[in-house]
């Protein structure tokens, strides 16, 4: 797990928990709250206090004694904090199911990913488009990458593909790639990976299912 | 979090790695391989040895020595006992854009998951379907659910909604839900909840590809 061992400024669990507090905060200020501590965080979603205050300790933000945080400064500087707010262009690999689905998924756009174009290597699926976005073929990826420089690549082809796809993304300048599929690929140290296998998932959800019997 | 407390007989990482290996495994059939060994998986993969051979352990299966496992059975038995055999079915809510979209994600099915139904409190929706999958008004789940009696919901409403719509789920017999969104829901202790937050991990992507520049 060599990954691993670089050092991250941000923790990535804290960086996962971040976006419940976010969550709730907007709920909360929907609900007509004008402050928010951590203990009611904490109370409000089922983690422990001082959890959450260390996670906030990583944002620049500072609360009232007493009264907690301003909400909507909470959530402005989280928004931002977590990238929610910016556009974050991505090219899509493999409109299969998955990928299908993904680019049907305009709640992307809300988190600041903006999907540009989707490329598979069926050439009858060339020139079509889902949700406005257009579908290339994958031998054109060089080609665009060149005039539009994305930095996020989605990888949902299948697995017996997943290392190859991934070789391409990287040699046409690719810094983070989303893998969905269950393969882990291998890639340089300075290339970021996040697995997101929803399938695994599955798998869990399935087994403790199974523990209730 | 005290459902972190509950024993589990296969702990959560190991479930979330099992795909990995299925996946490689897979992958390495239609190679033409015939045996594969732990150590094998770790170098492909990238992952520890003895992680694997820990995992594997959990799993009903036993490798001769110096080949390692027939490939065949490793797979027949993992996709076996990650559930992906069988046919769970499952009810969605919220048929918004995460909704709609893993609904138009036929790969579900090959895990094992089939998503009879869709529910939404927009009556505009109902009465139409998503990849031959009909949507219901969310009035009529109960009456539905007495005759499917289906154990897991799907849980993609908007935040705002979360808690309600879980708490309707439960009302009516549902045993796992699959929570699609950032917000944590409180659920009774027998409840099996599955957290996959895809806009979490994005944050986490986000954050290391600015630690890049």
């Amino acid at each position: 797990m060599l990954r691993e061992s670089i050092h991250h400024k941000v923790p990535e669990p804290t960086l996962r928990r971040l976006p419940w507090y976010l969550a709730y905060a907007k709920l909360a200020q929907q609900q007509g709250e004008k402050y928010l501590s951590s203990t009611q965080i904490a109370h409000n979603i089922a983690v422990d206090a001082s959890m959450v205050a260390k996670d906030l300790s990583y944002v620049n933000i500072s609360g009232r004694t007493r009264v907690g945080y301003h909400i909507n400064d909470l959530i402005g500087v989280l928004d931002d904090f977590l990238g929610f707010t910016g556009t974050h262009r991505a090219f899509l690999f493999g409109v299969g199911n998955l990928g299908g689905a993904l680019l049907h998924d305009r709640g992307l756009e809300q988190f600041g990913l903006n999907i540009v174009a989707g490329f598979d290597a069926k050439y009858e699926l060339a020139g079509t488009s889902i949700n406005r976005i257009p579908i290339h073929h994958i031998s054109r990826f060089e080609d665009l990458q060149q005039k539009m420089r994305v930095n996020i690549g989605i990888l949902t082809v299948p697995v017996d593909k997943a290392q190859d796809v991934s070789n391409i993304m990287i040699a046409g300048g690719i810094k983070a790639i989303w893998n969905f599929t269950p393969f882990r690929i291998r890639v340089p140290e300075n290339i970021v990976v996040q697995n997101t296998s929803i399938y695994a998932h599955l798998a869990v959800m399935f087994n403790r299912l199974n523990e209730l019997k």
